[in-house]
Formats: structure tokens, C-alpha cells, sequence
């Protein structure tokens, strides 16, 4: 199996990441503005994804697979792109000082195929979008995320 | 062994990507400014990071393992962090339109430990700057390089 994995400091409370990874409306803040859902375990959530002209690109939907307040949120992707059906994201979280560190993962992936390198890129900038809405009040979801390549 | 994928696009052609990965002037424009060396097969490059107070934070040497023009690049370590002692960076190149796709890869890590998710998350600022180099004629390389957690 093959795991994306990702590292990063926000400068705020546990309380407060915990939230925009646990609940459907904190997800539409930073990864896609089209989230809805359940906020509680085993819970389903959908997202969908859409491009700045306003066309949907992609849409997937995961349980809520485990919530341990203020330190793990787990997704299991029970629909989307082939590759992902089945793939878990996992968030552990830590207090060090004034920041909340991330131990980010896209864990069980079948294989490392392109798609799974457009995805490890993709993530780094959701969770710089994840931290500036925990920041600053205002993330970068899509369809406003950052383009990193040309399938998106 | 376990592997950090990663793929971006860059509206530019290819020779310039190139040069920007195979040359240290290119490296010193969008990883870390103290980039010191050769630019041919088998040559050695040293690359310094400072914070930006100027206290060095860590230093690294790679060997150009391979060098296929506007194709491949890859960077063998030889010296830096243990974790990072023979392992393998690679950029495969390929055309699509007005763009580069650069798929890297941080090779052959013995392990999945926190430091190679800080180095994922990382890389991935790093690319970014490549992306702003290559495009604009201005990255961001260390010291003014994106901080992304409590370790840099």
C-alpha cells in the first residue's frame, strides 16, 4: 500500500483544526466550498468539485470512519475516482506551544500511479488553504484553490 | 522503500525546466540560494539552508546521477540528514501543450517517519517556487523560502 503523507504547523488552537476536519462546514472553508453533510461518527459527507467556469470536475464521499476530539479525524472513501474508493485520510493532531501540528495522510492507495503524485501535490496546497482559514478566517477552497498542473 | 511523488505543471518549454533542475545557478533560484557546484553527469553540488536570520539550519551534497536533456534529472545524496544518505531525487519531464510536467519523486527512504511528511509537505512549497522561477524569472528559495511547520 502507498501512503501520501504531509507535515504542517497552524498557528492556533487544536479546537479550532479539529473543527474545520471534523465538520462538514469547516471541510467548505478550505478544501471544497461544496461540502455537506454529517458531522458525527460514521457519518457520510459528499463533496464536489467544480472549475471556475462553474463545471463540475469530480465529487467523492467518505464516512467519518473516527473522531477523537482534538486529536485524529479519519475519512474512509466509500465513492469518487477509482483509486481513491476504499483510501482513508487521516489527520493526527499535537499541541507544540502556540501551534497545532498536522500529521497529515492519504493512506492505502492500491499503487503510486500519476494521479497519485497530482494528488500529494494537490493536498500540500489544501492544507496551506486549511491553515490560512484557521489563520486568518478565509481559506482557499475550490473553486478558488491554487492550479498546480493541467488536470487541475 | 518508501517514495514522495509529486507532479506540477509549468507554462514553459522544456529546456527551460531543465536548466532550472540540472545546473546549481538554475537549483539556487527556487530551492536554496547556497547552491554550490557542477552541472554535469557525475558532478557533486552542495546546497546550504540558512533560517532568515542566517543561522545555518542544515546542509546537504548530491551527486548528478543522471542527465538526460529536457527529459530526466536525478540527484543522488551523499551527505546531509541520515534519513536522506542515499536516497534518490527525480524529475522526469514531459510536454503537454504550452506546458512542462515535471513528476518528481524523493526516492527510497527507509522509512515513512514525521521527517519525510515535513519533507513532502515542504517539497511541495519548493516546486511551487520552481513553478514562480520558471515563470516569472523569481522563486523562492531559503532563506525566503514558504515556512510550512515548527521545524522549518
Amino acid at each position: 500500500m502507498v501512503d501520501i503523507i504531509h507535515r504542517i504547523g497552524i498557528k492556533a488552537p487544536l479546537s479550532k483544526v479539529y473543527a474545520a476536519l471534523s465538520q462538514p462546514e469547516g471541510v467548505a472553508g478550505w478544501w471544497t466550498k461544496e461540502t455537506r453533510g454529517e458531522s458525527k461518527l460514521g457519518g457520510a459527507v459528499q463533496v464536489l468539485f467544480r472549475n471556475p467556469s462553474g463545471a463540475e470536475i469530480g465529487k467523492m464521499g467518505f464516512e467519518l470512519s473516527k473522531l477523537s476530539p482534538d486529536k485524529e479525524v479519519h475519512w474512509h472513501f466509500t465513492s469518487g475516482p477509482a483509486e481513491w474508493i476504499g483510501t482513508d485520510v487521516t489527520f493526527s493532531l499535537a499541541q507544540d506551544g502556540d501551534y497545532t501540528l498536522v500529521l497529515f495522510g492519504h493512506r492505502n492507495w492500491r499503487e503510486a500511479v500519476e494521479f497519485t503524485a497530482h494528488c500529494s501535490m494537490k493536498w500540500a496546497t489544501f492544507l496551506l488553504s486549511l491553515r490560512e482559514l484557521v489563520e486568518t478566517g478565509k481559506g482557499k477552497p475550490a473553486p478558488d484553490d491554487l492550479k498546480i498542473d493541467t488536470w487541475n
